[in-house]
């Protein structure tokens, strides 16, 4: 194995010559080469460090060494399918359903949220002996074909919306049909989902799944108003199907107070399924989908085998494992609330000083930032949150990206170690970046202020760095290069 | 990460609790805990050892130690995802294409053979605005719900054959249609295939793919008839459709002479999407599709980005490179022609004295023993090959297993590793099993014969088990124990 044996014009060169051109790249017009990774911090082939606000697959941090101890002991031991015997994965289940409501006790062990999902929608149907199914705006549920008929952020661009699928609107509070100033926003929008289900039943057809990311992501870091879960699991219950909670973006603790973001929605709502990706190996492909005993049972009742090659397999569950045990061992559900909590409010603070921030929401480390060119019309400032996230790869290396319909929310979903100080640095820098392209720029004693907290800041890793980087700033235009 | 933590019933009953009873055990009256592995032996918890003849994605042997080195670096170093740039997964499509055909020069990396077919459907669908698939006789090409479509082997278990899928006989000169004894079988078959094209486009519907293994596994370890993919390749293209070869189970050299199983159709035969898997990360969930510079131009035109969360990681790439370095370094491609050889010359030695054995066949480490109760109508010995499997498990602990649509073909597809002496040893005690289960038993003279080579080359492990293996088995009933 190699380690930047090529340079980085080589690299982008061979990727152009050898890799689908659908695969995109970060920053495409400048993409970055990283090289090694620790915690929340990613590595150039300069050595010049990131800071990393998105990589929520490394979710205990980067190269977390007691991950790597485990995993290569267990490959040193035994990689085998699970048609064999072996304790990982029945050990790694028990933890799993100790996480879960009582009735979510069966699970099945596969390698990508996208393989999670589709076997949600296989017990889905098997289950209720019904097709349709009913998804939110805009969410995105993987890159299988299934998952695309599932997907309007996918379908909408490709194959069109097939006759069995029916879309609800995205219960977002700041931009959907019913906003804050609705006295029961998830009331109102469980309604929606009623309807939807009669307008179905209405055309004799029948409800197989609702399915939902608990926390809805691509749709641009949506919370879900409280209460909407309950009623829409008692709708969807009463017309035969069941409800599916997406969790690959949102389970094992990034919401913080909670260790599954459906349980957001209280102790009265469990969903039927519960689909597990992205965090679960913290990087190894290790996917899960939990169920209850009936809907497992009749899927087994088909008499057809179920087998997937890797999933399942003891250096996937030695790993699972190992990822559940640094997160309590090291308390990362408490250090989600509590920096997540301090990033919010220090957006929160920004947002009363810039006009562009239309909305600040999130819970734990799942935080979304809004941009908007005008408050009143929530107009999304599409160009501007592209701008931020350009530049601040550029001048702070700090990497965030955007989501939602209009790609003006910048999220926030870094790996759960990440500190109060990396919320400061982001935040002061966003704030900067904000002082030249916005509207109104904050006035030069503020601007002062800022750029020597960010130089304190930053001096204890790499003081020439942080000069250049704030006289180029500063200086608008001249160059010290 | 714990190692037999409980007791084989303890996990046993765990799993039953746990995990979803569609996923099913090997000897499911009793079945096996393995604990740890190398090379092709497996040793249970009681540390008793199991020749493993089925493990055909630990490829180049269980827990090989380069590989595991590789992969704990990479681990400490980096993974993350492939919208950074990074060295690992261009350098690895760089020596896949090397293997390759050089139209086959676009690598796109998933994490299992389920998501590469998934992915191939949808490209020869996205390139060719045509729909309708071809696919062979009892195939099966993965879990996912698009692929349980276009797998007889599944979907005639369950939501039967849709009208976009169309099932061509299985060129099985053994069993099917056109047999040793037609002069071109390779020509005859692929008729069949351009005889359901005119069917399909006298539908008015039009052909995106013919898919097929390169050599049917599910099917019953298949060996396709000379000039056959050629041929329906022609046919395929004519109709203006794409031939994928699914190398999941087959490629990475298990046939010894040839790197993909497709090879040995010729080399003026080249398919237009190549899908891999099982083999590809020795177990590390690992899997790739190639294409042409054409069919990925057509994919990327939708404007619509690919993103597979895990596919491509530094760490994988770094496996598969590692996979690709030792299938070099211990020359296992000669290995598997040369011991595959010799497992096929024995095999064939056997049927001269044993009736039930209708066929063998194979080509590498890719063999099939088909059981027939009468040589002349080929009536399949399913229960027979059922005992073969049990009895080489409870009696010599060697892991078989059957394919086929009837279950009676015992197939071998053992670690490439797999040596001569492997080879002899089970081969020898599948003629012991035979001796009890078989109509025509061999004269005592034989059978005394065969019994002491087994001693002789057993005792060189074990001799107390060798022992009391022997006395159980001779004696008929009587008890040492």
């Amino acid at each position: 194995m190699a380690q930047d044996t090529f340079s980085k014009e080589e690299t982008l060169a061979m990727r152009r010559r050898l890799i689908g051109h659908s695969c995109r790249l970060f920053y495409s017009d400048d993409p970055v080469k990283i090289i090694r990774a620790r915690g929340q911090y990613l590595y150039d082939e300069h050595g010049k460090r990131y800071l990393d606000c998105i990589s929520n697959v490394q979710h205990v941090g980067h190269c977390h060494p007691s991950i790597t101890e485990v995993a290569a002991a267990q490959m040193d031991l035994l990689n085998i399918n699970t048609r064999f015997l072996h304790d990982n994965m029945v050990q790694y289940a028990d933890r799993l359903a100790a996480s879960l409501p009582d009735k979510l006790c069966i699970f099945y062990f596969v390698n990508s949220g996208s393989e999670a999902n589709d076997l949600a929608l296989r017990l889905a149907q098997q289950y209720t002996q019904h097709q349709d199914v009913i998804v939110l705006d805009h969410a995105y549920h993987g890159h299988l074909m299934s998952l695309i008929d599932i997907s309007p952020y996918k379908f909408r661009k490709l194959s069109g919306q097939k006759e069995w699928v029916h879309v609800a609107p995205l219960p977002d509070t700041y931009r959907g049909l019913y906003r804050e100033d609705h006295p029961n926003p998830g009331d109102a929008y469980a309604d929606t989902v009623k309807d939807l289900i009669d307008e179905v039943h209405s055309k004799g057809r029948k409800i197989s799944a609702f399915f939902a990311e608990s926390l809805p992501s691509v749709g641009g870091q949506i919370i879900m108003p409280q209460g909407y879960s309950t009623k829409v699991a008692e709708y969807v219950h009463s017309a035969g199907g069941v409800f599916v909670a997406d969790e690959v973006q949102t389970g094992f603790g990034r919401v913080g107070t909670h260790f599954w973001a459906f349980q957001l929605q209280g102790e009265g709502f469990c969903p039927d399924i519960v689909t597990m990706g992205k965090p679960m190996g913290n990087g190894h492909p290790l996917a899960c989908v939990a169920t209850t005993v009936e809907i497992a049972g009749a899927f087994t009742a088909n008499g057809v085998e179920y087998f997937n090659t890797f999933g399942g397999n003891p250096v996937s569950c030695a790993i699972g494992l190992a990822v559940l045990d640094v997160i309590e061992k090291e308390d990362l559900r408490r250090n989600a609330t509590k920096v997540g909590a301090h990033l919010k409010q220090l957006l929160t603070q920004l947002q009363t000083r810039h006009d562009i921030i239309g909305h600040v929401r999130g819970i734990g480390l799942f935080v979304g930032l809004e941009l908007v060119t005008d408050r009143r019309t929530r107009a999304p400032a599409t160009k501007t949150a592209a701008e931020v996230v350009k530049r601040l790869k550029e001048q702070d290396r700090i990497c965030v990206s955007t989501d939602g319909p209009w790609e003006n929310v910048v999220k926030f979903k870094p790996p759960m170690c990440f500190s109060i100080q990396d919320a400061d640095l982001v935040v002061r820098c966003i704030d900067q970046n904000e002082l030249k392209y916005c509207s109104k720029p904050l006035n030069s004693t503020k601007h002062l202020t800022l750029t020597l907290q960010i130089i304190t800041k930053r001096s204890m890793c790499n003081i020439n760095q942080v000069y250049f980087y704030q006289f180029s700033q500063d200086t608008r235009g001249m160059s010290f290069q």
